[in-house]
């Protein structure tokens, strides 16, 4: 059964009291606040979470002094930031005991907030009202490979049906260090990168606008506490380094990354966008929806053996609308439980070097392709590299074209609720000339 | 012939009047006084410039009002920071008026500080007295691969003697994205990491301590103004977004990174630690050491076709004293100059796709190795893999030991003066249990 928000929350709401996600927002009316550099405050943007269609300010409410647990009390200041690093690196009694007051303030028969008109219009805005921002500044992304069948569909392409899987591969979650700078929220346009792509024959290079712009359908775990440069972490205590996940796209031009990946890996093919959703759904939130990991053979080695292997049930959508269209069209339909290797598997390779994580490092999943033809979470996959053109409504699509607008959802269903992601989306834009 | 400082400047002194190079500091002294997280300052690390034996407390000098040219006049708030990233930020016009205004202030001639006891016993402090800090906040770090003596010994190693270097190196500089968290200052012990290698036969893979465990003898260009995603920096002018360079250490575990890198590029086997010099030596100050840089066949694609091809002349050398030794041995004697892509190229390559570069970003040249067998940048080329070990005084050597200590040096030679970026180094701290 749903809980009861004094809030009206619909019955589709991604967002009611048993979600409760963290975002960063800026007030729309407020103009001419330039955004600080290298540290300063920015007055204007705050941590609130998401309430049916409100944003729930949380530096109003931290101020007036509703924050009383024992463990906030005294250190309400985390909500008084730009980003929510602090909080994140506040750990789990911090997470628990936030989401247990606010859920309370929240809760139709808690009249604090409820009845207190001046309070509540401070601090609880509309959506439309207000513009989100990156939930924290992201020391470090990190991008994983962990979907096999992602593994196996790409190996096919590039390298051939035998052995598609690299050996390593079964053994360890692959992973590359991604580019923390071209990381933006929701809604920003991506301009479509140019860059040199593989030669045909003895001509140079190809140089010019990507041909084969492509989305990869991922999610991402936010790092809360980190860990001391040389000290790894175990993963049966990984989970507590982890408060929740976002939405990402991950897009890639495959032209240019064919082009330049060998041997050091993915660089420009991936580096001029990443897109994140704005909510950071916690783990608590999302413990409902738990399962089982699927089963791994062969046995991992003993840093990676868990007592607990968790996996979730988060069903993922991905839609794309041309230019000019009115309707967008469902390309995808994937689930984060495809995944193979473990968020706190990745936590604990991630760092068995000694390799220091911090509050706000970012761990993308790698495209999360199940072993469906339609839940295959990019168009490298979904056209076979392009030979197989995908139909939209009027037009077919082998990459992404210019105009071409990518929406990503995610939503857990529970009885009587949803615990949603919200939207993940970015249009195309033209290459520079 | 050397300018004339009212400080005392040896003649074998890396820090002469025409060197000046920029770091941060803080007072030994200081106890108890935690990092600040989150962009929180800290009121004891501060903006210098290293004269002799001494570092020169910028913070002081601003603000005794002593910048007083038209641009720091009212921007030197630059250096009341805890991070020169909002002097980077500023831009070469600012660079040279603050290079001008400290070298009149320190030179024989100049009485204002010379004459000031107790300005100068505020400002001018001993290196001994002092911890350098790293001199910016380095919000993405980014490798290259741009000695081709480095790439044909690495592709012959791994890969066999035909066709050792890669189609695509001739034609763009290769990079992979870097870890920031754990780059350190000289001095930092680095613990020995664990981890995967190779499988031997139908055996799981190895896991343990790194048995293959390297230096990579590289320097690193800081970034100073940035560019906006989207906006691509054009070749003939990316000199402008370059404050100078320091000396990196990539440290380098072969049989982690052998194992992981395919086909997502180098990981676990970097991300444990990276050691920078912390001087920055400013390209105003290698100007007079600027030479041609190698010529390019094939000619490069029109987007990194230079007016000017430029390099630097300095000398390089790495120094290892294993534990108990009195004395190091010079393992390797290189040059940057032996560099194939130039610092200009990797930023022009690095933005083509629009990837934005923002102040404090380190992008690393790569492993810098010469033509000849002295020359080489890592162990894995001298000792060819392991298969020629090294003589060191009393002991021999295929990879690092525990106790071992690596110290790069660098110093260009002008007419009676040095312009050197002091030392690089860390020590092999054995793994943990
Ligand atoms: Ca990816
Ligand atoms: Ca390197
Ligand atoms: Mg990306
Ligand atoms: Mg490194
Ligand atoms: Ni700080």
């Amino acid at each position: 059964m749903a809980l009861k928000s004094f809030v009206e929350v619909g019955p589709e709401s991604h967002f009611p009291l048993e979600n409760l996600p963290y975002g960063v927002f800026r007030h729309l009316e407020v103009e001419g606040e330039g955004e600080g550099e290298g540290g300063v405050s920015h007055s204007s943007s705050r941590p609130c979470v998401a309430i049916g269609d409100y944003v729930l300010d949380l530096s109003v409410i931290a101020a007036a002094g509703l924050f009383d647990g024992p463990i906030l009390k005294s250190n309400y200041q985390c909500f008084l930031q730009p980003s929510l690093n602090m909080f994140l690196g506040m750990g789990r009694p911090a997470w628990k005991e936030a989401r247990s007051t606010i859920q309370k303030l929240l809760s139709a028969e808690e009249p604090k907030l409820r009845d207190d008109k001046s309070l509540r219009e401070k601090s609880l805005l509309p959506m439309e009202k207000v513009q989100m921002l990156l939930p924290a500044k992201i020391g470090d992304y990190t991008d994983f490979f962990s979907s096999m069948h992602h593994a196996k569909n790409c190996g096919t392409i590039f390298r051939g049906p035998e052995n598609p899987i690299p050996q390593n591969w079964f053994h360890l979650p692959i992973a590359y260090h991604g580019r923390a700078s071209s990381i933006v929220i929701s809604g920003t346009d991506i301009i479509r990168p140019r860059g040199q792509g593989p030669p045909i024959g003895n001509s140079p290079p190809y140089f010019g606008p990507s041909q084969k712009l492509d989305f990869e359908l991922e999610m991402a775990a936010v790092v809360g506490p980190g860990n001391d440069l040389g000290k790894p972490v175990d993963v049966n205590t990984a989970e507590d380094h982890i408060f929740g996940l976002v939405l990402m796209n991950d897009w890639s031009a495959r032209d240019i990354q064919a082009w330049e990946y060998v041997p050091l890996g993915p660089f420009l093919g991936k580096s001029f966008g990443t897109t994140l959703s704005p909510w950071i759904v916690t783990l608590d939130a999302l413990e409902p929806f738990a399962c089982d990991a699927p089963k791994q053979e062969p046995h991992p080695l003993p840093y990676l053996a868990e007592k607990k292997s968790k996996s979730y049930d988060i069903p993922l959508e991905v839609h794309i609308k041309p230019a000019g269209q009115k309707h967008s069209s469902i390309v995808t339909r994937s689930n984060f439980n495809h995944l193979y290797w473990t968020l706190t598997q990745q936590v604990a390779h991630h760092t068995i070097n000694g390799c220091n994580l911090r509050p706000g490092d970012l761990l993308g999943t790698g495209t999360i392709s199940g072993p469906d033809p339609e839940s295959l979470g990019c168009l490298l996959e979904l056209t076979w590299n392009g030979q197989k053109p995908l139909s939209l409504n009027a037009s077919v699509r082998k990459f992404l074209e210019d105009g071409d607008e990518i929406t990503f959802t995610g939503c857990c269903k529970g009885n009587g609720y949803n615990v949603g992601f919200g939207t993940c989306s970015g249009k195309i834009l033209p290459a520079p000339q």
